[in-house]
């Protein structure tokens, strides 16, 4: 692992730097211009896991960026109606997104403020590296529902941004389901990814709620073909044809809202898709091999399409049994439906019948909803995987793009003009 | 970071070698031999985060073992009253954990065996590096309880383990509390220590069921004095002065259960107190720097005790309030109780209230928990810190010695002769 020591200090280190503002500002310029460039791209997949990923950007980092190996996510609902209260904090949170994606404490830390107040930062990040941090932003559907009028952006929202469907199958808590905003925070250190989370919670008090949340241990997908492809808690390999964050005909045509597509302040963006798919992991522990290899339609230890050797072997879909899941999601069943999979495993404790509440929280990244995971998910309810797997929550939101420089906020395209 | 190669084997490459068994088996007889040495120490802090650490020991591994990044913990309650049915359990575990922390799959592994048999292995760990994997199993005081008589050891229970008391301002959910075994899996690698849980738990079937599992994402005690000391969701450090995994005498007077101590069946183990602390912290990050670290009785950023300089400087206790957590936790303020602590920090999502359902579980291992844990925490009822932190889970084990080598299985001294 080489790392730059220019673009990665720890947070122990600038704390107490007096010029750390200098040094930083000039890292954030940098970062700037080449992000002007090339999106997300400038930060190989091959930089060190403690490495800072750059926050400034046409579009937000979390998306194209090489997948980090930890997640916290989190939905807000917003608790203020006062348009100038709510752009303050958005700005706010921007602020403190900037500083903690640079490995920084928020404000002036742990301990650099005055000992009569609350820290500015909660500091158990102090000392830990940057861990690659990307923050992503996204406003849902209930925000325009809610307060369309009281901000002024009824017209505004979206038609990619309706609620998405009931779908076959589905099982949805209410309580692991929308949410008027949401963060994304990947990681390579998880302590950093909830440090940030925390942070944004902290810093909203009184104005937002974390409406629900989900931790995540390991990622399921790989944005960087070059990597190992990661396997789910079905054993199987997950994201073998993903969208590689390199791939920008790809990126550009499936992932990011074109100027086009309207409305115009999601030009750059792309809408997510989270979705907690529990998985009855006890039952399926107990399906004999050649099954679950049916269902899927690869083999499990190579990962190899039915029929075919290697893993990145083109599938032969007819070979596959009519309801097998890679059949049925692939983009030639879909009209050539494709979306960036970002998701994570999950194992959060035991549910009352002494089984483990654990799956995959899916995260799928796409330029409309509509022809990306509505399309492919309504074909999936013929999938044989049924049997074993249930989405218990789900949510969608409108990404916008990114943070262009240190003057820019998280959603200036849309509330950046008197209303 | 250096490896080994005859120590760090790919789960990947051991699938499939024709002479896995036969290689492992080098592997394994030389690490018994290190290992009647000198204990768990055979492997250095400085070991490479995908390193295996040998299971076979005087003492079980994942105790005085450097603290490895992720937890999964899982209580499981017997459900079977037949003797011969439990013993074979615990040997088939045994071998299981053998096999699983040393980077192989479980049996012949998620495609090793019968197509029309369900994998002897879920096959998330397919590829990924034994991550120092250890697997630390104990017993509980209720499987004394509801199967003394059925499994003829109700006269080799110890009276150290007996129930924990009820403390001040305990709030116990007993559905994370308690359990007639314990499996606590540390590794590098969430998904290795979560793939390990799910292992025990599927051959466990039938016999046994978990009762609650515990996720941590984050160490919060270190048992290597030369490693950065890890910080608390507090933002403090924690663990400035645990014990080491190398301090010999240390853990001889306070950690391992000896010769004298009774009953036979547990000397060379230790004693295991869990805690789910929950961390009540938007309070705790709404409160002044000057009073948290009046609370704690060391600065924030230092980690320094009041009135000192640095971290590791000796701590003068009559220089903090009364009722500072570090004064009342101090040997000098308990006899001289000391024990090993090995927490986790863990976010589990959020409450119904918005709040980050966050805090620390809290391991702790000693000799006797009579003269450990509950000395200690009898004196912490007047802790400052308890307005912002409240005990939800709690639990007690038994852990015997470790696996002496490839004939040896969990329990054996206790289970070991014919009832």
């Amino acid at each position: 692992m080489t790392e730059a020591p220019e673009t990665t200090p720890s947070r122990r280190a600038l704390i107490g730097w007096g010029g750390a503002g200098l040094a930083l500002g000039a890292v954030a310029a940098g970062g700037a211009v080449a992000m002007a460039r090339t999106g997300d791209d400038v930060v190989p997949a091959a930089a060190g896991t403690g490495a800072a990923i750059p926050f400034h950007g046409e579009r937000q980092a979390g998306i194209a960026t090489p997948v980090q190996d930890r997640l916290h996510f989190a939905a807000f609902d917003v608790k203020t109606d006062d348009r100038a209260e709510f752009v303050q904090l958005l700005k706010d949170w921007t602020a403190a997104a900037r500083r903690m994606t640079a490995g920084q404490s928020v404000g002036e830390g742990a301990y650099g403020g005055l000992a009569e107040a609350p820290p500015d930062d909660t500091g158990e990040a102090l000392g830990l590296k940057p861990s690659r941090l990307t923050l992503t932003f996204g406003f849902g559907p209930s925000l325009f529902e809610k307060y369309g009028e009281a901000f002024g952006i009824a017209d505004a929202r979206p038609e990619a941004l309706a609620e998405l469907p009931k779908f076959a199958g589905d099982n949805l808590d209410k309580n692991r389901s929308g949410g008027d905003l949401c963060v994304q925070a990947c990681a390579d250190d998880p302590q950093v990814a909830v440090h940030a989370i925390r942070n944004l919670a902290r810093i909203g008090m009184g104005k937002v709620v974390i409406r629900w949340s989900q931790l995540g241990f390991g990622k399921t997908s790989s944005t960087t073909p070059e990597e190992q492809t990661p396997r789910n808690l079905m054993g199987f390999k997950d994201g073998t044809r993903n969208i590689a964050g390199t791939e920008t005909d790809r990126l550009e045509k499936f992932v990011w809202v074109g100027e086009k597509d309207g409305p115009a302040w999601m030009a750059g963006g792309s809408y997510l898709v989270a979705r907690r798919i529990r998985m009855h992991i006890e039952t399926w522990d107990r399906t004999s091999l050649q099954e679950q290899e049916d269902i899927f339609g690869r083999d499990k230890g190579e990962g190899a399409p039915v029929g075919k050797a290697k893993e990145r072997d083109e599938p032969f879909l007819k070979a596959m049994l009519p309801d097998a899941h890679v059949r049925l999601a692939h983009p030639d069943s879909n009209d050539g439906a494709t979306i960036l999979r970002r998701g994570y495993s999950f194992t959060d404790g035991t549910d009352g019948l002494g089984r483990l509440d654990a799956g995959l929280f899916f995260l799928a990244y796409q330029r409309d909803p509509r022809t990306g995971f509505i399309r492919i998910q309504r074909n999936l309810a013929l999938d044989a995987l049924n049997e074993y797997i249930q989405h218990v929550g789900s949510a969608l939101f409108a990404v916008p793009p990114g943070v262009r420089d240190k003057d820019d906020w998280w959603g200036r395209t849309l509330f950046g003009k008197e209303a």
